[in-house]
C-alpha cells in the first residue's frame, strides 16, 4: 500500500519533469539541479558562479526551502533574476513546483538557470525536476565519509564540488578517503575541490560547465 | 489520499513510540534522540560526552544512517555498546526501527542511551522515538540562517547544541542571528556553544543534561 502510493506519486513527478525539460529544450536553457547538505555552499557556489560567468550569458535562479526567503534576496541583490519556493513540511523539490515557479521567471531571456533544492543529501536525489545535469556540493567541515553514508546522493552527481576547499587542512581532511567514496558508487563524475570563498577552483567548475552546455546545444 | 496515508503511518509510529518511552522509563534510561544535518557533528557529540561523563553512568548508542558502519565502529571502538541502524532508503529513524534495535543493546545495565539519527534538518523532526530528549545540533560551518530555514526541526528541540563554535571566527558566524532564529520557533530551549574538537561548552551541556536526568527520574 504504502508503495504502490510512494511509486503512483514518483510517476506523476517525472511526467511533469519530462515537460519540464522539453520546456526548457524549447527555450535553450540549460538547466542546473544544486543539492547539497544545509550550509554546504549552495547559494554561495550560485554566487561565484554568477560573478565569474562569461560576458553575455544569462542566468536565473530557483531557490527551494522549507521556509523564508533570506537566499532568493540574496540573490536578487545581486540583479539575478530570482523566484523562492517555499515548499512547507516537503525535504525536497518536486516537478510541479519548479513547473509553477518557471512562470515567474523570463524563461526566454535565460542561457542558464540554477535550482537551487532543499538542503538535504537523501530526498532531493530521488525526484526528478527535468534539470539537465545534477551538481552536488559535498564541503569540507561535513567531514570525508558523506560518499559513504548518502551514497544515492552521490551516485546522482554529474559533477561534486567539494566546497570550503580552503579549510582543507584546518579540518584534517581526508581527501583520498573522499574521494574513494565518490568513486564507489560514481565511476564518472568529476570532483573538483572549490573555495566559493577564496574563488579557488571555480574556473575549473566553469569550464566543465561550459563543456557540457557545448554538449547539450543542438 | 496521500494525507491519510502519511496519518497512519505517523499514528502507527506514535504507538510504538508510546511502548518505546515505557520500556526506557521502566529499565531506568535516559534516552536522548541527536538530530542534525549531516556532518555537524552528532558522533563527535556522542564521543566527547563519554569522555567526561561522570564516573559510574553508562551509556549506550544507536546509530542511524542510510548506510554503512562507519559511526558505530567508532563508537565501539571506545569501548560503548553500540547498535548500527541502516536505514536503506529512509530519511529519518522511526520509532519501531529504535524498537529493533534495543533487542541488541544491553538496556538493564545503562543509564543513557543516545540515539544518533540519520543526518536531516526536516524528517527526522516528525517522528516521535520515544525517547525524554531533542538535541538539536547545528554548526557553525553551516551558517547562522538554519534555524530560519528549518523552523520545525529548532521548535522541537529541548536543547540547541553549536558546534564547531572555536571557528566562530573564521566563518564570521553571526551568533546573534542565529539565537534569535532559534527563539523565533523555540521561547525556552538552551542555546549552547561547544566544540567537540576542543572541549569548549562541554562541560555545560553535561550539567543541562545532568539537571534533566534528574527530573526523569523517579
Amino acid at each position: 500500500m504504502q508503495v504502490t502510493v510512494r511509486r503512483d506519486i514518483l510517476s506523476a513527478n517525472d511526467s511533469i519533469a519530462q515537460d519540464n525539460r522539453a520546456l526548457f529544450d524549447e527555450t535553450g536553457v540549460l538547466v542546473v539541479n544544486v543539492m547539497a547538505s544545509p550550509g554546504a555552499g549552495k547559494t554561495s557556489l550560485i554566487l561565484a558562479t554568477a560573478e565569474r560567468l562569461p560576458d553575455g550569458l544569462r542566468l536565473g535562479v530557483i531557490e527551494g526551502d522549507l521556509a523564508s526567503r533570506i537566499d532568493a534576496d540574496t540573490v536578487a541583490a545581486r540583479g539575478i533574476p530570482v523566484t523562492q519556493i517555499n515548499t512547507g513540511g516537503s525535504c525536497h523539490l518536486d516537478a510541479p513546483m519548479v513547473r509553477g515557479a518557471l512562470a515567474e521567471l523570463p524563461m526566454g531571456d535565460l542561457d542558464l538557470l540554477f535550482i537551487e533544492n532543499v538542503g538535504n543529501l537523501i530526498c532531493t536525489a530521488e525526484f526528478d525536476l527535468g534539470a539537465h545535469l545534477a551538481v552536488v556540493v559535498a564541503s569540507v567541515p561535513e567531514g570525508y565519509d558523506k560518499p559513504y553514508k548518502y551514497p544515492g546522493m552521490f551516485a546522482r552527481a554529474d559533477v561534486v564540488l567539494l566546497n570550503k576547499a580552503d579549510l582543507l587542512e584546518v579540518f584534517d581532511f581526508d581527501l583520498e578517503a573522499f574521494r574513494r567514496g565518490v568513486r564507489m558508487v560514481n565511476p564518472t563524475a568529476p570532483v573538483i575541490n572549490i573555495s566559493c570563498r577564496t574563488g579557488q577552483g571555480v574556473d575549473e567548475w566553469l569550464a566543465w560547465l561550459s563543456s557540457r552546455r557545448d554538449t547539450q546545444d543542438p
